[in-house]
């Protein structure tokens, strides 16, 4: 019987060409998924599984939660369903839930609301265990420069200047209502809350708050590199390791 | 000037063949720390820096907290030395703290205490983010089977059911003072600690943990299996990943 199925799913995304499938690369996260999902069913080669995700991750950035769904034509229980997508998909995905949803349930479409997080760590010595998840700086930024400058970029705003696709379309206007910063330790945690976030947006984000924390952007400048929506006037493109989607609102 | 130097280390056991060097094998802990050292001291060919571990951890063990000593020939500072090493060391092995300490100081010889962890998962979800440092179940075991357990196994005792060297020679009694068996969420964490641990003897004490956590092992049984001073009574060799050397005492 064909229904609509939710997915909470996990994946450290060191070993992945990001979430979208793309020819020609077999390591994408819903790649993955299509393929086990399509034999799980035996679905006809001429109409696999599809599935549609939350949001499209970066390559080599990774996800806690993200929310997938796709309609699948089985006999099988979610937690059967569940097993098998486990034992099939490699160890570096993991599906955490499996729901029969709404038909009308659409991944992306549906998402009202997603929480980022962007690691980083500084320090002499080196983070071995958790080497593939956070940024190593070389020094440490002074987080209530940061904190200030990510006064300036909450709220709703043109992102244009926070933007990596320079071919954008459509609108860049997105509203971000938090961007929380919590030190512990030897580590800087950011946490992003928004409606929606453009291509790459919380790396550029994360790349020119640590530039304020640096002293190499002025706090005030922030201001003005937003207004400007001009892509040239923000900071780098911070690494896609620190990086991790934790949750979707619906 | 030659001076004694303490080195706290963490490393990833993952990559390594254990802590001991050996001929034909490049991947192991003393033997990177040995060739980095020699290097930075210009130690002669003939007489490398030599590298002191408190304990000898097998391959695909991992490290918190170890600490090795070394005799090193340098005007460095203390902090220019960490600097160094973690530079040329691999990112799995950190170097957390150097510091000159007296000539007499022996890392293996004067260790009064060690704690080890033993870390193990069990769900129907995977532990994407650190599947490298747990050991994974397919059930959940009896955690109050393994605590009974648990009590026949402190003490001063001859721990040779639990020795991996079947050829050991030398007194196979040690102290174990607590064993702690902590849950949270889906892990469950032993932590031992004891004045000193035979080859393989915390894997094998938790693989006959664990059986008398499936019911495989009757709890009373377990202090028949100590009495017997016989490896072949004892439970399997847990994997190496679960396990991580957490701190040593001096």
């Amino acid at each position: 019987m064909k229904r609509n199925y939710k997915f909470i799913i996990s994946y450290d995304g060191t070993r992945f060409y990001g979430w979208e499938k793309q020819p020609g690369k077999e390591m994408t996260i819903q790649g993955k998924l299509e393929t086990v999902l399509s034999k799980m069913t035996n679905a006809p080669a001429d109409s696999p599984v599809s599935v549609i995700g939350a949001g499209r991750t970066d390559a080599g950035v990774h996800a806690r939660a993200t929310v997938a769904n796709a309609i699948l034509d089985t006999d099988m229980t979610e937690e059967e369903i569940q097993v098998y997508m486990n034992t099939y998909l490699p160890e570096d995905i993991s599906v955490n839930e499996v729901r029969i949803c709404s038909d009308r349930f659409h991944a992306r479409y549906n998402a009202l609301g997603k929480t980022y997080r962007y690691t980083v760590w500084y320090g002499i010595s080196k983070p071995v265990f958790d080497r593939k998840y956070v940024t190593v700086l070389n020094q440490k930024p002074d987080v209530s420069k940061m904190r200030a400058a990510a006064q300036y970029l909450i709220g709703t705003h043109d992102y244009k200047s926070f933007c990596g696709n320079k071919k954008m379309k459509k609108s860049t206007v997105r509203c971000v209502d938090t961007i929380n910063i919590e030190e512990s330790g030897n580590y800087i945690r950011i946490y992003f809350h928004g409606n929606g976030f453009l291509q790459n947006m919380v790396r550029i984000l994360t790349g020119t708050l640590l530039e304020v924390g640096y002293g190499n952007i002025p706090v005030d400048s922030v201001k003005e590199i937003l207004e400007a929506c001009d892509r040239q006037k923000a900071g780098p493109t911070a690494p896609p390791q620190g990086l991790c989607m934790m949750k979707v609102d619906y």
